[in-house]
């Protein structure tokens, strides 16, 4: 079987004819016909009404398969949009790492009815899974793993292999761990492992004694720097008491870490409150991009007022309200590119938060020779233009000045952040730019007040 | 053993002073002392020289070990600084997709003098992964898999994984691959497949007939859909003679899309030409900042000419001067809302490039809305500022019909630069504020030229 499926032109409405059929094999055949992307595509542009009649229509396995296909956020959407038994149902077919992340898109009243429903072994494990930080190992962690007892033969396990072919066919791990009495975890095993011993062996004798191990509350750089020096396939999780919890597998701290960087990116772009798909209504996609544009609208109001305070300067000298836009925005641009370098070295831990006088001392070139650069520039542009050299050095030196402020500013504010304990993604573009702005303005404004009668 | 290690106050002060005494065996003590991410912070606080003397003290599997948890910039500049034939013993002991990404850092000379250095063998594999593309399945494939022919018997395997044991060990693929005297796959096992047939079976009578595979251009999109549909660890990648080349995991594939999204991340923040990390040059970071920044002046440049256009009116009525950065500054931030919404959409499948009526449609409603808000907001403060209805309105209104230009320009900015094979991240911001900087300017003079006599 490729990879590469037929390309349909636009598979909701088919997709949608075959809800109204109530066919869920041919639905199913669809799906299968059609590229796998295509198929989140189909069931996005669904209306709600459709994508619950499809929920309820399809085995809860191939419902859940569908879902694995979505972001967190529509999959939740669906979910939330079903009766608790069938979202429970679905849910159960899922990885317990997906069922975490789906439960912490829904409210806690919805959680609380899902869960319910659930098969009670599959009900203690949600909860549990929930009381865990959803990017640490407990959030991460899934239960679908295969313990045995140091006792245990070879031959033992692979009855018990045997026994439940069918049922450890979905599981993802590739190693057996080897618990105590109280759950403790005392050793493990690779699947191959199995193929050398004499099959009455038991297991504390060949198994790896003290594996690897982390903690249900490390963090994804914590999992992904184990990962980065040991070459494995998952790695047990425990709790204070080194009682065996789950397994972490690598695929699922990568994911963590990519999901991170996607918040980051949209944050940075003030989509914020979740992730924003057309597919939402209206009135929510707009509300929650006000709810970030009417915080920037004040700033952007306390910055202007700079402007106001300057009016006597600015009519006198009209030119100059050509410049102020261009310092501000050129500036916010040198600021941003600063952030941009101090959040991903505090992500990959190249600088640490309390190194301000490091990054300074970094930044500072930067900013003079780009502060030098760009004034140069925008200065004999001012200069050409109206043939007037103190122009050219009033809107040149503001925008040196102010390019060497936002740099560093720029580089200092997400370590700040950080500190404080605030996202840099969310907060660092709208402080910088208000500061930068204020400061441009009042260079430019006040640089000329002082050569007034020279323009 | 845990992941939490020591604490050092300046890991890299530590590690110079070792570097200093030449004694491999306490720098590797001093690395297992540490906390793993410092590191990484210790070597990048290194001199280059530094830097290039601990290479060449480690033995080159614990240079490799170092290398791996950096990022591929950083990795890429110290290897490069390398002579040739240390370069290439520290790049025989990485996998051979981490190969490939390194040598993607070099120029085409590093690369040429490293590969002449290395093993017959490697050299082979590096030379071949070159040809493909990072992101396709045949640039995150690595060449450590097992493969062998349907006439074995099971008892062939497990001598010949006995035999091999030690070299095995670092294999992190989970399957062995049938293949048949052209190379061509024919099936494959897994390890535990082995564990049930008698000994003599041949492993054509137990393999897995047609299985999944994947072909060498297949894209990371295509392949993370795979691993989704898939719970597989590892998909064998073949050539369009269905010939085995390599082996994808899926691992890889989750840090190919999360280096993706950094790349956009960096680029959407004017980060270009690469990563940039303060421990480089001052001049190479100067430099790849301003490249991006002077063509971003020359658009702000452009954009404020259409105020020198109205210095009448602006002179008239000085008080706009203070709303033209609001204005354009509001509608960047609107703008750049939908250009993520449209970026995540079509990263994610949601929406095609060709569907620009589709987006359109979605961004009217949010437009006319967001518009209507800022515009209200903004319009009243100008109002009451002045206490001039007529100032209100053409603050508001210009602010109001900027808003939707931008929201809708923003939804199909990625679109088009996506049909036009541009890199959304890097292009869309600089193009859009650029357009709604103009408009922004031009409504607020233009609606204000009109009503000039009553402002």
């Amino acid at each position: 079987m490729d990879v590469n499926n037929q390309h349909v032109e636009n598979p909701w409405e088919k997709l949608s004819e075959l809800i109204q059929l109530n066919d869920a094999g041919q639905i199913i055949a669809f799906f299968e016909s059609i590229n796998p992307a295509d198929t989140a595509l189909a069931v996005s542009r669904l209306k709600a009404a459709e994508q619950t009649e499809l929920m309820m229509l399809l085995q809860p396995q191939d419902a859940a398969e569908v879902l694995e296909d979505f972001s967190d956020t529509l999959a939740g959407d669906i979910i939330g949009e079903l009766p608790p038994e069938q979202a429970a149902s679905i849910l159960e077919e899922l990885d317990s790492d997906h069922v975490a992340d789906l439960l912490g898109e829904l409210d806690e009243d919805e959680v609380n009815s899902i869960i319910e429903e659930m098969a009670p072994e599959d009900a203690r494990e949600a909860r549990s899974l929930l009381q865990y930080a959803p990017d640490s190992a407990g959030g991460l962690m899934i239960y679908e793993y295969l313990d045995y007892r140091s006792e245990q033969t070879v031959q033992d396990v692979q009855d018990d292999l045997q026994n439940n072919r069918e049922k450890y066919s979905d599981y993802d791990v590739q190693y057996l761990y080897v618990t105590d009495a109280e759950e403790r975890l005392q050793g493990v095993l690779r699947m191959r492992d199995l193929l050398f011993p004499q099959r009455r062996t038991r297991l504390g004798e060949v198994m790896i004694r003290t594996p690897f191990h982390v903690h249900v509350d490390a963090t994804v750089d914590q999992l992904h720097n184990f990962f980065e020096d040991h070459h494995l396939f998952g790695v047990p999780v425990v709790d204070d008491q080194m009682r065996l919890q789950g397994v972490v597998l690598p695929e699922a701290v990568e994911e963590a870490k990519r999901k991170r960087s996607v918040r980051q990116f949209l944050g940075f772009s003030g989509i914020v409150g979740g992730e924003e798909f057309r597919s939402m209504p209206l009135l929510v996609r707009s509300g929650r991009r006000l709810s970030w544009l009417s915080l920037n609208i004040v700033l952007n109001i306390i910055a202007a007022s700079v402007i106001a305070l300057y009016q006597d300067t600015l009519s006198a000298v009209i030119a100059l309200a050509v410049f102020l836009p261009m310092v501000s925005d050129m500036s916010g641009c040198s600021g941003n590119q600063a952030v941009a370098v101090s959040m991903r070295e505090l992500s990959l831990g190249l600088v640490r938060p309390a190194e301000l006088l490091w990054v300074l001392s970094k930044e500072v070139g930067v900013g003079v020779l780009n502060g030098l650069a760009l004034g140069v520039l925008l200065g004999g542009v001012a200069y050409l233009w109206k043939s007037n050299f103190f122009l050219g050095l009033v809107v040149g030196g503001a925008m040196a000045l102010n390019t060497l402020v936002a740099v560093l500013l720029g580089g200092l504010i997400p370590l700040v952040l950080k500190r404080m304990k605030l996202d840099p993604a969310l907060v660092s573009s709208p402080l910088l730019t208000t500061v930068t702005d204020m400061c441009g303005f009042f260079f430019v404004l006040s640089f000329a007040s002082v050569v007034l009668e020279k323009l």
